[in-house]
């Protein structure tokens, strides 16, 4: 499987391996979409307000988890080019510190696993590791995903 | 510990206990709305149109997992009334099935376990399993949420 490929967006679970490894784009995190998300799904004071932000556990001004989750995906919808999309049961999360204004993302994956489905002999569920950096390569979020992925033969998707 | 105390938001360490159940108001889901947040975070064509959703696993149009995830914080903010906030360290995710245009939901949380931090003695990590429910009383997203809760007396923010 060539890098072309990758790129292109068409990984069955035939062009699948443990250990197989992806990277991201990367995305800026501005502080007023910060705020309007947190507004929106959020409505903390530290993720609101510099001030409240700077008396609370985080310090400063810092996104929603969930913004931090969002992006994340946003990244990888280019970034981890299965075929028929990035389909997740669930998964573990972690924030292991906060995401700020002006931060540069990018998210590096790995696969971990890949179990046959039972039920359906054409699936298979893939367990991806994705860790998310930011600019000084510290680790800002990690969600460690069960996907679905699809043999490309006999690609009825059920 | 009365009820109307735990609606006016300010729950601390010593007002929590395992099996502790907390119930969220109501919250539509908007197909604009849905459509929106996929187009910016979550691109991927079973979120942005009915036709392509049909044909895909989601047989029909579905809101981006983030999208859930992001509604259930928003209900939360109002209906955990951890006292310093919902701060979430990390915890386990699942999608059991997809959240749907004019879906109304809520979340039901309980109070898992409750672990004194280590290193931090007004400090303890909080467990709180969060299931969010259709208008048909089924599951569609469960986040078992570790958060940390602070101790009334001495409560100054580490």
């Amino acid at each position: 499987m060539n890098q072309a490929r990758q790129i292109e967006g068409h990984l069955y679970l035939e062009d699948l391996r443990v250990g197989q490894r992806f990277s991201s784009g990367v995305f800026r995190m501005d502080e007023s979409r910060i705020k309007a998300f947190a507004a929106e799904f959020d409505p903390q004071p530290f993720h609101l307000d510099e001030t409240a932000a700077q008396a609370s556990v985080f310090r400063g001004l810092a996104a929603s988890g969930w913004h931090t989750a969002a992006v994340a995906m946003r990244l990888l919808v280019d970034g981890l080019p299965f075929a028929h999309g990035i389909i997740g049961v669930g998964g573990e999360i972690a924030w292991p510190r906060p995401t700020r204004p002006g931060d540069t993302l990018h998210v590096e994956s790995e696969i971990m696993e890949i179990v046959p489905s039972r039920s359906k002999p054409n699936q298979a569920f893939v367990t991806v590791k994705n860790t998310m950096l930011n600019q000084s390569g510290e680790p800002v979020y990690v969600f460690t995903a069960k996907l679905l992925a699809f043999k490309r033969a006999g690609g009825k998707i059920e």
